[in-house]
C-alpha cells in the first residue's frame, strides 16, 4: 500500500508517493490557474496522480490514502474546503469531487499544519510527541502537534498564529484588526522595520545593497546585520525581540517539546537561531526549568507532500 | 474504590471524596502555615485524609488515587513540587513524602489546570473534549484540555496564559517583562484602568462608591458601568476590548470547543459574558465559521477538589 501527499499552491500542485520513512519516492506536478473551473482542476489532478501511481509501478488499488495540504481552511469531517483564496475555492467539496475519480480515503488540512506534521513525522521534530511549527514568510502560519496528533482546533479554525494579538492597538493588519503577531514577526514585518529605519538612516548598508527602499528584503537585512551595519543591527535586534516574545508566549501557553521554524526567514539559519536562543528564555515564566528546544525545519519544500501524506 | 481531591491554598488545605459524577460526598479541611516544616504539613494532611476516609465509612485500601491542585508548578512525572510560593515549597518531593503515610497513586497539577479539568469533568464544559478555562482574579491562570486530557505542556510549564504577551513594550509585569496579558485582563488590570480614569474624572460614580482611589475594586467598576456612569462605561468597554482580544487570540491559536471563564471577575456573570460575546468575533480570523462558545464556570470553590480528584 502507498500513501500520496498533495501540496496545493497558487500556481501549481505537487503530488508525491511517500514511503514509511517519510521519504518521497516519486513526484509529479501540474500547473493550474484560478481561471480553471474547480471540477476540471480536480479532474486534471486525479489524472496526474493516476499517472504518478502507474509510472511508479502501482495501481489505484495500492493507494491507502491521499492527503491534501491547502493554503486555506478545510472541514476535516466533511472534506470540504471552506476557503482557499489562492485557488479561488470557497465551500467546495474537495473530497467528494476527488473521490469521483479515485475512490480512496481523503484527508485535508492547512498547509502550515501539514508542514508541521511533516517535520514531526520525518523531519527535525521526528520522535517528539508535541511540537509547534512556525512558518515565517510573507505572513505567519503554524502547525500544532499534541500527543502525537495534529491539533487544528475543535472547529478547524485554530493554529492561526499570525493573527494572535501581539500588540494591543498596534499596526493595522490585512485581516482588519490591529497588532496581529504577523505584523511584527513575518518577513513583511522585517521589511517594514528596515524601510522605516532606512528612511531615517539613508546611509545604511541595507539601502546600498537594495538600491531602493522597495528593493529591501529580509535577506538584505540579515546580511547587513551580519556585516554589522548599525541600522541593520538595530532592526535585527528589534525583530528578534518581537519574535522571541512571540515564541516565549507559545512556550508559556502550549510548552511543546520543540518549536520548529520554517518558511523563508528560517533560511537565515544559525544567525537567526542563536539570537533567538539567547533572547527567548528571558520571556519564559519558568525559565530555570527545562523548556522547548528551538530548531530550524529540515524538509524544506518537500514538507508539503510529506505532511499531507502523513495525514492518512 | 474512591478518589480524593486536595486543594492546596495559602492558609488552608481542602480535601474531599469525589464520586463518579464529580460530586463531593465528604469534605474536610486543615489550616496550615508557611512556618510549619514541609514534612509536618504533609503528615498533618495525611492524617486529615485518613480521618476523612474513615468517617465516610472507607479504609485506606479503598482509595484508588489522590490528586493535588497546587498554586504553583509540579513535575507530573516525579511528583515533586518545583515551586509553590504560597506554601513556601521549592523542589519538595510531595508525592514521595505523602506516600510514606498513604501509599496510593498521587497526581499533582497547577490549580488553574485542575479547575479547568473540574469544569470539563463535572461542570459547564462537561461532555466536551477540548476546553480552555481562564481564571480571572488578581492574576490570570488557565487550564487547557485537549482530546479529553489536561495539557500543561511537555515540560509542565505551559498554560501560563497570564504571561503571554498581549502588548509588546506595554505595562511592566510582576514577572519582570512588559505587556503580559494579565496586565490588561485581570481584576488588577480593571482596577488600574479605573483608578487612572478616576484620577482624570474625579466625578465618576466609581469614586463615589469607593470613597478613595484605593477603595476601587472590579465589582465597583462593573456596578458603575451597569448604572451607566460614563467613566465606568469607558473603562468597562476598554477592558472588554482587551479581554476579547485575548480570548480571540486563544481561539485563533487553540480553538477549543468551549472557553470557560472562572475566578472573581467571572462573578459579573451575564453582564461580562454578553459584552464579550458581542466583541470577541470581530477579532477571530474565520468568524463566519462555527467558533468556541464562551461560558461562565459552574463549580466555584468546589472546582479545586473535584478537578484534583479527576487527575486520577
Amino acid at each position: 500500500m502507498i500513501r500520496i501527499g498533495v501540496d496545493i499552491g497558487g500556481t501549481g500542485i505537487q503530488s508525491g508517493i511517500v514511503d514509511e520513512n517519510g521519504k518521497i519516492t516519486h513526484k509529479t506536478s501540474i500547473k493550474t490557474s484560478i481561471n480553471i473551473p474547480f471540477e476540471e482542476q480536480i479532474s486534471n489532478l486525479a489524472e496526474s496522480i493516476r499517472q504518478l501511481t502507474l509510472s511508479a509501478g502501482y495501481t489505484e488499488a495500492d493507494i491507502s490514502s491521499i492527503g491534501f495540504g491547502i493554503p486555506g481552511i478545510a472541514d476535516q469531517k466533511t472534506g470540504d474546503v471552506i476557503k482557499c483564496t489562492n485557488m479561488n475555492w470557497v465551500n467546495v467539496p474537495l473530497r467528494a469531487e476527488f473521490q469521483k475519480h479515485i475512490n480512496v480515503p481523503i484527508y485535508i488540512d492547512n498547509d502550515a499544519t501539514v508542514a508541521g506534521l511533516a517535520e514531526s513525522a520525518a523531519g527535525v521534530s521526528k520522535g517528539t510527541s508535541s511540537s509547534v511549527f512556525i512558518t515565517i514568510g510573507t505572513g505567519i502560519g503554524a502547525g500544532i502537534v499534541i500527543n502525537g496528533k495534529v491539533w487544528s482546533g475543535a472547529h478547524g479554525i485554530g493554529s492561526e498564529l499570525g493573527h494572535v494579538i501581539l500588540k494591543l492597538d498596534g499596526e493595522p493588519c490585512t485581516c482588519g484588526n490591529r497588532g496581529c503577531l504577523e505584523r511584527y514577526c513575518s518577513a513583511t514585518a522585517i521589511i517594514r522595520m528596515a524601510r522605516e529605519a532606512c528612511t531615517e538612516n539613508p546611509d545604511s548598508l541595507m539601502l546600498k545593497k537594495a538600491e531602493t527602499l522597495d528593493g529591501i528584503n529580509a535577506k538584505i537585512v540579515f546580511d547587513s546585520a551580519k556585516e554589522e551595519d548599525p541600522t541593520a543591527v538595530k532592526v535585527f535586534n528589534y525583530y528578534i525581540s518581537c519574535l522571541a516574545q512571540a515564541i516565549a508566549s507559545i512556550i508559556n501557553l502550549i510548552d511543546p517539546e520543540v518549536i520548529v521554524l520554517g518558511g523563508g526567514v528560517s533560511k537565515a539559519g544559525d544567525f537567526l537561531l542563536n539570537a533567538l536562543k539567547k533572547e527567548v528564555p528571558q520571556y519564559v515564566l519558568f525559565n530555570t526549568l527545562p523548556m522547548p528546544e528551538i530548531k530550524i525545519a529540515q524538509l524544506g519544500s518537500d514538507a508539503g507532500i510529506v505532511g499531507a501524506a502523513s495525514l492518512g
